[in-house]
C-alpha cells in the first residue's frame, strides 16, 4: 500500500520538502477523540531543529487540520493535516542536482522515478515529511493515554555516549515526556551534546540508538503470523528515515544467550500474571503478554555532511566530488524520538482498533 | 491482514502442529513458472530436524500441491500446499496444558483466543508451520534465480561462536546453498555443533544470528514511506518464530559511527553505478540501489528447555513449576536459515511483481 | 488482493475443477464459534445439482476441515476447508480444448495466463469453486443467527417466471431456509421447473434473478466512501460466476422515480426509529439504517449449452463451431442461492468484526 | 480500507461539505504523466451545477495540487489535491440539525459517529466530495487515452425520458466528451431538461440511469475470484452517492434470456478475436475479453426535496415534519457522469498498473 500505513486506522503521507505543502490523512479514527492543539504543537516543537545541535533552518510548522475534526473532536471521518512549506532554499540543491548524495535517496529515487522526482531537498524522502507524522501522533498519544497506554522514548546511545537503562517505567516515561532532550540520566545530556558538536565542528554527523517503552497495553493483541506486534512495529519504524535496525527486548543480545537465562518466568503478582524478567520485550508469539513493550532502533548518522565526498554525476555517468552546501543536522536522533513515539502510537492504535472495534479508543 | 503476507503476491498460512494438516496458499503468482519438486524437497529437508543437534521427532513433510500447478508449471491461480501432520505425541502436552511455557505463546494465545486455541504442541504458533513457508520458498527461489537474483543465508553466530563475514558473495551464496550446515568458514561448523550439544546436555538451548545476502536485485524497487524494502522484509522476518531483531547493512553498528565513515560513496565501475562500501545494505531511502541487500536477524534461544522453570497455572491463576517433557530443539538457527531464505524470496517476489507486473518473474 | 475477499475476516479460494482438491481458507474469525457439520452439509447439499433440472454429475462434497477448528469450535486461527475432487471427466474437455466456449472464461483465461491455465472443466473459473465458499457460509450463517442476523434468498425470476415479493420477512426467511427450491410462492415452483426443463430439452439454458433479505443488522455499519455496504456486497456478489447485475432496494427502478415517492420517511415505532418504506434497501449513505437490507442479483443463463455455437479455435486463430459435450446445468439460479447467502454472510461478518472487534460475533 | 480505493494505485478522499477544505490523495501513480490543468478544470466544470436544472450554489472549485507534481508532470509520489470550501450557508443546516432528512445519511451518520459527525451540508457524505474524485479523473483519463483507452458516459435515462443506445462507440465517446449535457441523441436533451424542470417546479427531484462504455482495454485484465472487473468497478461505482444499481452488458435483462441468445459467439475479424455480440459487456469470467466494457448505474432521485416530509427528530426520538431549506439539485445525473468517468478511470488504472507494473501507464 506504498505511502499508507495501517489496516483499520491508516495514515497516508504526502508532500515534498520544497513543494507547496506536506501532510497526512488519518482514516478509520475513533469519533469523539479530543484534539489538543497545544499538545500537537509541543510534539512538533520537539521534532523541529533548535539550538546549536541542529540545522539552522527555521522549520516553523504551522499545521492546519482541514477535515475530520469538528468542535475540537474527531468526527470519525478522514482527518487531513496540511503543513505548508516555508523557508526553502531550493537553489542550494539545483547546483548539485545530479551529484547523488552518498547514502541518500537521490540515486535510488532517480532509478525508481526516472528523473521525474522532485529532487529539491530530498523531495518526498526528506525527513521533513515526518512532521505530519508527528502531528498524527499528537492526536493519538493523548487518546492512548486516556486508555492507560503510555509511550516514552529516550536516546539510548548517541555516537559513543550511552544513557542508562529504563528503570521505573512509569516515572521514566513521565520524565521523558517533560523534557526537550530525551535522556534518562540528566548527566549524559551534556556529553551527548558535546559529541554532536564535535561532529558538527568537523563537518561530520553522528548516529545513535533510540529505546522506547510502552506500558499499559492489554494482553492478547497481535497476530501469530505476519502481523505480529514486532512485524507491525518494525514495518512502521523502518520507514523512519535513517533507521537501519530494530530489536525487541534482549534483541541481538539473544544471539549469545541460553534459553535458561533468556526465558521470562511467569509469576502471579497481586493476582495478575506477570513475568519476572522481560527479555521478550512484552511480546510472546507475536502477541502482547501484558508486560511493557520495549524496543530499540538504530539510526545511521545523517548522510548529509560538509566534508567532500566521492560520488557520481548521474547525468553523465561519471565520477565526481560532492561538496554539500545544503543546511543539515549533525544528528537527528534527539529530534527523531517524537517521530518514534508517533509511529508507535499509530501502530498500536491500529492494532487496538482492529482487535476491539472502531469505538474502543474513545470508550471510557 | 493477519495470517497473510504480501500485496501482489500473497502467502496465507494455516494449520496447527497437532491438527490434521498444515499448509499455505500462494496467490498472485506468475503463470508458467516451473515447479521443481526435487528442489522443494531439498528445502524441506534442510528445515527438518536431523542429527544429534535437533529434536528427535521425525518430521517427514510429505507435501502435496493440490491446486495452481498444472503440467509441472504454475497456472497463475492460487497454489495450495498441504502437509499432513504425522508423528504427533499430543498426550505430552495435555498433562502440562495449563502450565504456560515461559517465553512461549501459551499464555498470550490464551489471552487472545480465550482458551479455544489448539494448545497441543504450540498449535498455530508452532515452528512446524514454517514448513509450508519453506515449500513456498522452494517454488519462488528458482524463479528468482532465473532472473539473476540469488539469496544465501549463513549462521553468523550461534551462542558464543561466530562465522566469518561474507566475502565473495557469488561464491559464498553458491557454497551456502550446497551445504547442510550453513557456515562460510567450514572450521566453525564443529565448534557450533559443540556449542549446541553442550546446551543440549544440560537441558538448555542456544540462540544465534543469521545473516542473509541477496545479489542481482534491480535498482529502484521499494517505496519511500512505509513500504520500504527494510519495512517489508522486517515485517516478514519478524514473523519467523524466535526472531527478535532485524538490522540492515551496518545496522546497530551505525549507532556509534560518524557519517563520513558510514556513507557509501558512489563510483562508476565498468560503466555502472556502484558504491565503494555497502554499509547501507543495498538500500537507500527504502529503495534498492543495485548493491547486494544484506541483513541479519537475531534468534532467541528455543524457549522449550528441559530444566525446571517457574511459571503459572493459568487455569488456577497460581504459581507452578514446569518440567517440560515435549521433544525439542536445543537450537533452531541452523534449521531456520531456509525459512529466512524463503521469507526473503516471498517479499522480493511480491515487490518485483508489484513494480514490474504479474508476468515479469516468468519473462526471459 | 485477487482471490482473497475481506478486510478483517478474509476468505481465500483455491482449486481447479479437475485438479486434486478445491478449498478455502478463512482468517480473522472469532474464536469459540460452534462448527455445525450438519448445517454445513445441508448448505453443500443445496448447492449440489440434484433432480432433473441440474447437471447429471454427482458432485458429492466430502469436505474436510484441516485446521482452525478444535473440539468443534473455531480456534480463531485460520480455518482451511478442503474438498477433494472426485467424479471428473477430464477427457470431455481435451477434445475441445482450444475451442473457446462463448461467454465462458476459456479465452480470457488464455489471455491472462498465457496457456498455462488448467483448462479442464473451467479450471479455477468453475462454478464448482463455490462449494468451499458455501462451506464457509455454513460456518458463518449460524454465528450471525445467534446475533439475531438472518439471511434469506429466493428466486425472484427464472426465465419468464416470477416469484412474489418479500412480505413478512421473518416468516419468509424461515420458510426459504427450510426449502430445497427457494421460492416464496409455492405455486411458481412447478412453473419454474417447467421453464428450466423446456430449455434443457432444446439444449439451451435460462437465466434468472435472486433476491436476498437480511434482517437484524445493527444501524451504523458501513463506510461513507468506497467501503459502503453496497460496495462491499456488490464486490463479493459480482464474483459469483454468472452474476452481471446487482441492485439495492428499488435499484434500477429509481431511474424513473421522483424523490417524493422514492424517499423513505423516518418514523418512531415502539420507541425505535424505522422507515415507513424501504426503497433504500436498508442502506443510507453507504451505512446500514437498521431496516432490512434488500438486494437482487442478475444471473446470465449458463453459457454451456448443447446447441452448436460459433466460436474460434485459439490455437489456430480461426473460426470454428463448438458442439459442447461436457455435462452442464440448464439453470444454476436455484443452486446459486446458497452461494449468495454465503457470500452475504462473509461480507457482513467482515464488516461487523471490523466495526465491533474480533470477539463480537461470539459474544452472548 | 474505508475511505481509500484501490490496490496498486489508490485514492483517499477527505473533507466535509462545510469544513475548511476537501481533497484527495493519489498514491502509486506512474511517474512522468502530464498533468493538464485545463482538462482538470473542464472536468470540474462539468461536475459543477450550472444552468436552471441545478442548484443555485456557486461551487467554484479552485483546486490546488500541493504535492506529487513537479514541472507539470507526476513525480510518482503521492499527489494531494486540495479544494477549499467557499460559499457555504451552514446556518441553513443548524435549524434542522436533528431532523434526519429521509434517505439521506443524517441518521446513519449519527448511528456510526455518535453525534460527532459534521452534520452541516451532509458533511463527509456530501456529493461535493466527488469534486476531488473528478480532479483525480482529470489526471488519469488523459493518461489512459494515450494508451488508447477511452471512456464515455451518457444519460441513458432521466425520469421517464430515455436516450438511444450506444452505436459507433468511437464516435459516440468522442461526441460525449465534447458536450455539456451527455446524451447521444441530441433531441432528448430538451426533453430531459423539461423532465427535470417539471420536478423542480413542484419541489421534487428525479432519478436516472448512466451508461458507460470503455474501448481499447487489453484482453486478460481482472481476476477470476473477488477482484473481477465487475467486482472492482461496482465497488467503486456504488460509492458514488445515490447509485443503487450496477449492471454489465445485458445485466438484469439476462434474467429472462436463454443461453443461446445470451452467449457472445467468438469470431476472427481482421486476424483478431472478437465477439459478434457483446451481451457480456466485455468481461468473461471476471476478465476483460478485449471487447468494449459496458455498464449502467441506477441513480436514486436526489433525496433533498422542498416538499414537506415525515421524519423524526433524533435528539428527541419523536416524529416530526421536515421542510427542507438547503439549496439542492432537482437531478444530479447529468453532473454525475464525470464522476462515473473518473471512478472508472481510477479502477482501470489501478488494475492495469497491478497487471503490467508501475510504469506501464507512462510507456510509449
Amino acid at each position: 500500500m506504498k505511502n499508507t500505513l495501517g489496516n483499520n486506522l491508516t495514515v497516508t503521507l504526502f508532500g515534498e520538502s520544497h513543494g507547496d505543502s506536506i501532510g497526512a490523512v488519518i482514516d478509520g479514527i475513533t469519533p469523539g477523540l479530543t484534539v489538543d492543539n497545544e499538545f500537537i504543537e509541543k510534539m512538533l516543537f520537539l521534532r523541529r531543529p533548535h539550538g546549536k545541535i541542529s540545522t539552522p533552518r527555521s522549520e516553523a510548522d504551522p499545521y492546519k487540520i482541514v477535515s475530520g475534526v469538528f468542535g475540537g473532536k474527531t468526527t470519525g471521518t478522514p482527518i487531513c493535516i496540511i503543513i505548508p512549506n516555508g523557508d526553502t532554499h531550493s537553489k542550494d540543491y539545483e547546483k548539485t542536482r545530479y551529484l547523488a548524495r552518498p547514502s541518500h535517496a537521490d540515486y535510488t529515487a532517480n532509478c525508481k522515478y526516472h528523473g521525474f522526482e522532485d529532487y529539491r531537498g530530498g523531495g518526498h524522502f526528506s525527513g521533513r515529511i515526518t512532521a505530519p507524522l508527528v502531528a498524527v501522533g499528537g492526536i493519538l498519544i493523548p487518546a492512548l493515554e486516556k486508555k492507560g497506554i503510555k509511550i516514552g522514548t529516550h536516546i539510548k546511545r548517541c555516537g559513543n555516549v550511552s544513557d542508562r537503562d529504563f528503570a521505573d517505567l512509569t516515572e521514566d516515561i513521565e520524565n521523558l515526556n517533560n523534557t526537550d532532550f530525551a535522556v534518562l540520566d540528566r548527566n549524559v545530556s551534556a556529553e551527548m551534546t558535546e559529541e554532536i558538536m564535535q561532529a558538527r565542528t568537523v563537518g561530520d554527523s553522528v548516529g545513535g540508538i533510540l529505546e522506547t517503552a510502552v506500558i499499559g497495553l492489554p494482553c492478547g493483541v497481535g497476530e501469530p503470523w505476519f502481523d505480529t506486534v514486532e512485524s507491525l512495529l518494525s514495518h512502521a519504524l523502518f520507514s523512519i528515515p535513517a533507521v537501519k535496525g530494530v530489536e525487541f527486548g534482549a534483541g541481538f543480545g539473544f544471539g549469545s544467550m541460553r534459553g535458561s537465562s533468556a526465558n521470562d518466568a511467569f509469576r502471579i503478582k497481586d493476582g495478575k500474571i506477570i513475568t519476572e524478567t522481560n527479555n521478550s520485550g512484552g511480546i510472546n508469539g507475536g502477541i502482547t503478554n501484558g508486560m511493557p513493550v520495549i524496543f530499540r532502533t538504530a539510526f545511521r548518522p545523517t548522510p548529509t555532511i560538509s566534508k567532500p565526498q566521492n560520488t557520481v554525476d548521474i547525468s553523465k555517468n561519471e565520477n565526481a566530488v560532492l561538496n554539500a552546501r545544503g543546511r543539515h543536522d549533525p544528528c537527528i536522533v534527539h529530534r527523531a524520538r517524537v517521530v518514534q513515539d508517533s509511529v508507535t502510537a499509530i501502530v498500536l492504535a491500529d492494532m487496538l482498533i482492529g482487535r476491539y472495534g472502531t469505538d474502543w479508543l474513545g470508550n471510557k
